[in-house]
């Protein structure tokens, strides 16, 4: 009986998942917040666009969250920490650190201790929106193929712009770092305990997706065009990575100062590391045909297509990217960039409310019909990152009188984050990307029927949900369980250890055809505000939302 | 000494002052709420236009503030409620009342007691919103002049919208009723005891803004244009009135049966009835330049041109009626439906807060500067009276992001009613209506000096606020004193009996820079979704709001 163990860092907290390779039963999982700054992230009062997380939380929470994973795990009879034979490791990203020539966090060295620059750039950290606008007005001019499978918008939120921003902004930081390692390669890297940048194995998932590397140009932007943005990034070109593999690579093998820390056999395999989604993807048991959303504080939308098909550019869309998902696919991920966070907004900021009111607010939001309560919300209180590609895009919502109340809005909120969903679902399969069945996985599937059943209405598809409740950390467990010579390759992994949950939410015809003149409405602000219609005319929204709810309400 | 009597009918109660003609000292007031629905309207839960109130109410709220504010003057040496001179009365309207043949209201008749349609149809009732279009539609073809003089749009809160609504809806009461008779009319008949719907005396205020009534047509709208709505209303045209009258007529003499309920002398005279923001507006020191604001649950702002000039029709704006606040002056008055109800909307329904939060949440928005939130909202949670004369528009708010707070979703709802504001005086002035000055009047103004500063530097205009907190009533009580001859005229009156505080507001440069930049984008959401241009290009609204706060938080 062999196990394999997943970890799972998220925006907030680690996750350390032990999964039984046979049938995929978690036996044991224990998740450990980042004891710095706010909930895990360092904020700067002044700036509401910086997102960092100081390195060395990343070491001392795997510690402790491995541990208690283990120790929950040995419980079961049979389990053996010397059987786990493999890890694998997933995380946020883009979320690039800066690192010195012993491939140290520049964040855990004592003189940058301080420094915000010199932690990780968390994805949602928004300050180098100007360097990302630049960088696709660069790229367009010069290498439209760069950017031509990112939507045609590199954005704020991605490698280059950061570390573009840093060398702006903090030219001390860049200089003392040698090299830049994403946190899905530096965490596996340190656990096969490389001491230099260049040996680090670097993913195609974030190189591909965050980086603009890619086989056919060659890997990275190439270093005539890095010096159109600064002769400082060519020249770090030569200190990041001439190589990015897919899950089929090994990222090292444990050593034994981190075996020891862990607890776990020296010398197991483990896994490339990839970003949480599409390890999360994975988890939920990705195929050709269906979406998985990882629905979260944001959400991210993976589909895969085979390698050998035609796959085109489809604008608007964060990548697509060979090998980034599934060894043997093209991986496309598109997203969105604040779901959950914009209902903990509306909850805990505006309502000023506690867990209580979640509850309060979904049973009284759930009483409502669709349509009900003439309200429309834009999703874009952090930006739209997929089909827009703007971060400089914020929320809006219309069709609020005196009697509109706070659970309308939370679910006007919803439905916004549902209509966004189907403008994304739309789009890729308008460029010949199918999606016959869509599973959810995150905790919002599972705790919240209302908002699957409004997205199964508003997209008009089957919503299913994630057997696993950490279907990240599950994909890895998977690939490290692959990687280890438990399966011959991933799609009989999953078979073995994923699952989707018995419950299923289908759309509902009457739902759909109110939400579909929601639709209509939606995409006229959306298309208004985002700048895609320059002539709109919005002079019947108002009314048609009153028109809407009359005939809902009737 | 002499003393006169104001009353002031407003949306949830009704208040008495007893003021000394000499100096306008206040001796005694008191408040009584009407103890019928909630907070005095009697409401539909099934259709929320629907606002109503029981006109027996009106009565026995009467006696009782009456002999409370007498009580409380008793206690100044020097007062004798025989040397009270007379009686204002003012109200809100349109607040339409069906009556019976001996001008009894059918809401306090037995057989009428609980129908909504049988009671007071309170000013902001919009279930006639259907009709209020079909009467634009018709004049605008047949008797173009009849809406020139209120904007081009007759509305949902407005006489005839909701009579013909009842005659449509409730044929029964419709039946019932011998006449209508506005409660600004209707509670002086009732102190004069008069007991034919006939002898009624109207008041040319509420005729000529709210029921079409004018001299140069012939009074109310003809028969023919009325039985264009129905033969109906026509036919009601006879059992109405002939003639409307100026403050300076009296409404009759006090009967001896409610001499004897208030305590007061019988026989003393009874002023003509005026809406209570007209009666605001005397007695706040309205003169020609003068812009007065009666800022409550909405906002009405009058002004007056002397009635030898001559005065354009304005778009957009409720009403110019000759006489109708000041004899000798045409009385113009604008309005925007809901300014203090959008942040009892706020703070109430959707922050559930109490009266605590209020004072939070007014320190907290008071800290920020302009354009500091990025916010951006339309102040139309109750519709827009003017300049867009639409209720059926509502609210909007844009630039939320993760970060947003209650209290600055609070400040962008007071500087949306700021910007409507701005949008008023804009309007009037192109007119030729200049406006010098602003008094504002109302318990908003003397308790909000954050709201007081924005209108100041939204509007580029000092804002100044009423010497009275009780400015209706006062105004109410000056018509009384000079029709009771205690003064020549008016001006004379208001000399002696209004004042303004002594605390002025004046624009600040920097604010009014930043608003002005505010108020160009609020003007395009208001002409996006107003529907006065159907081609607007909103491309730009959420990235400048980004750049003001940027430009403003550096």
């Amino acid at each position: 009986m062999n196990f394999s163990l997943g970890v799972d860092y998220g925006s907030n907290s680690v996750r350390a998942l032990v999964v039984r390779c046979s049938d995929g039963r978690e036996l044991g999982a224990c998740v450990v917040g980042y004891p710095s700054g706010k909930e895990g992230i360092l904020l700067d009062g002044k700036d509401h666009h910086l997102a960092r997380q100081h390195p060395g939380d990343y070491l001392t929470a795997l510690e402790k969250c491995v541990r208690g994973a283990l120790a929950e795990a040995a419980k079961t009879k049979g389990f053996r920490a010397d059987r786990i034979i493999g890890i694998g490791v997933d995380t946020t990203g883009s979320s690039p650190i800066p690192v010195d020539a012993a491939n140290r966090a520049l964040g855990t060295v004592a003189k940058w201790r301080k420094n915000l620059n010199a932690q990780c750039w968390l994805w949602k950290d928004h300050t180098s929106w100007r360097e990302a606008a630049r960088i696709t007005e660069l790229a367009a001019k010069h290498r439209p193929q760069f950017i031509a499978k990112c939507g045609n918008t590199y954005s704020s939120e991605w490698f280059w712009s950061k570390i573009w921003h840093c060398l702006k902004t903090d030219r001390a930081v860049f200089d003392a770092a040698y090299s830049w390692v994403e946190l899905s390669d530096w965490i596996p890297s340190v656990l096969a305990g490389v001491t230099d940048p260049r040996e680090v194995r670097r993913g195609i998932c974030a190189a591909g997706h965050k980086a603009l590397y890619c086989d056919e140009w060659g890997g990275l932007p190439d270093k005539k065009f890095l010096s159109m943005l600064d002769p400082k990034l060519a020249g770090l070109r030569d200190r990041l990575y001439a190589k990015a593999h897919d899950a089929t690579a090994s990222a090292g093998a444990l050593c034994k100062a981190w075996a020891g820390r862990l607890r776990l056999r020296a010398g197991i395999p483990i896994a490339i590391g990839e970003m949480d989604v599409h390890y999360g993807a994975i988890g939920s048991g990705i195929a050709e045909g269906t979406l998985v959303k990882v629905i979260g504080t944001s959400t991210c939308d993976c589909a895969v297509v085979p390698a050998t098909k035609n796959v085109a550019d489809i604008p608007g869309i964060c990548g697509i990217v060979k090998g980034a998902i599934l060894p043997g696919f093209y991986g496309i991920e598109a997203g969105q960039s604040a779901v959950g966070d914009i209902f903990k907004w509306w909850i805990e900021t505006v309502c000023a409310g506690d867990a209580a009111l979640y509850g309060r607010l979904e049973k009284e939001a759930a009483a409502k019909a669709p349509g009900a309560s003439g309200l429309l919300a834009l999703d874009w209180n952090n930006g739209n990152r997929t089909i827009l590609v703007d971060p400089m895009l914020t929320g809006l919502l219309v069709g609020t009188t005196l009697h509109t109340t706070r659970a309308e809005i939370y679910r006007a909120l919803i439905e916004a984050t549902a209509f966004g969903a189907r403008a994304i679902i739309e789009r890729i399969e308008e460029y010949g990307v199918p999606v016959k069945r869509v599973v959810c996985a995150g905790g919002i599937a599972e705790k919240s029927p209302m908002l699957m059943q409004i997205y199964a209405d508003v997209t008009g598809r089957t919503m299913q949900v994630a057997g696993s409740s950490q279907a990240c950390a599950l994909g890895s467990a998977v690939s490290a369980a692959v990687l280890a010579g438990e399966f011959r390759d991933f799609p009989s992994a999953q078979k073995a250890m994923t699952s989707v949950k018995p419950v299923q939410y289908k759309p509902r015809p009457a739902a759909r055809k109110t939400y579909n003149r929601l639709y209509r409405l939606y995409m006229g602000l959306h298309d208004a505000f985002g700048g895609v219609n320059r002539a709109s005319d919005l002079s019947r929204t108002m009314k048609e939302l009153l028109e809407i709810q009359q005939s809902v309400t009737k």
